[in-house]
């Protein structure tokens, strides 16, 4: 099979227009509390909100309400209203958020598989700089 | 096949310092200059500082010079220094550095695939809003 890099090297389709919503769509994962919701929505599928406060250890109400709405708007996750008394809420991830997430994946098992280089790496550069 | 994200599900090896390290990497990734240095390297193997900070338009020299030293202190860029008169320096991706890219390719094809369905969310989103 050829490798990723080798294929987009020839993948016709990429307009400043994609880079720019790819940017936008790395910087936004690159918050961690989004990360996490992404994270914690692949593991458990669906969630009220007060449980993904809970799962999202130390982040405040208002930032996630404000990550949800970012990923609402983005068509990544939804939000179904059960019409029972008291009214239930839960999120969730779509089909689309799911995707994203598998792509983000592979950047989580590649580092899975290189962390260690990096920090070997990293002891060698600043090794090298003390000589 | 399994799907990526359910194989991560099962992945026995995260860890507090894996996450660190992956939201280190793709919050690094998310500066857009450290993006267009790898892209560009991707597709050109190897390049002068000259040629880099042409094909990187808008860069200064100075953060040209600070994106690559992160980039060669985690191992993913190599500068090769030939012994010739006057002196010639190329950059080049790391089989490390060449591995990341194409992680983060996934994120690339997923957008080109789906960047719009990402606008039509937003639009919809925005016009419920409205009502």
């Amino acid at each position: 099979m050829e490798k990723p890099a080798r294929a987009l090297r020839h993948y016709p389709e990429t307009s400043p227009e994609i880079d720019r919503l790819v940017m936008q769509l790395i910087g936004r994962i690159a918050d961690k509390w989004t990360m996490m919701v992404i994270e914690i929505l692949t593991e458990k599928e669906a969630l009220r909100f007060g449980e993904l406060s809970r799962a999202c250890e130390g982040i405040s109400q208002k930032m996630l309400t404000q990550t949800l709405r970012a990923l609402e708007r983005d068509g990544l996750v939804t939000r179904t209203v059960f019409p029972v008394i008291p009214p239930k809420v839960v999120y969730s991830l779509t089909d689309l958020g799911l995707g994203l997430s598998e792509a983000f994946c592979g950047v989580w098992i590649w580092a899975l598989k290189n962390h260690e280089n990096i920090h070997h790496a990293r002891e060698a550069y600043d090794a090298a700089l003390l000589k």
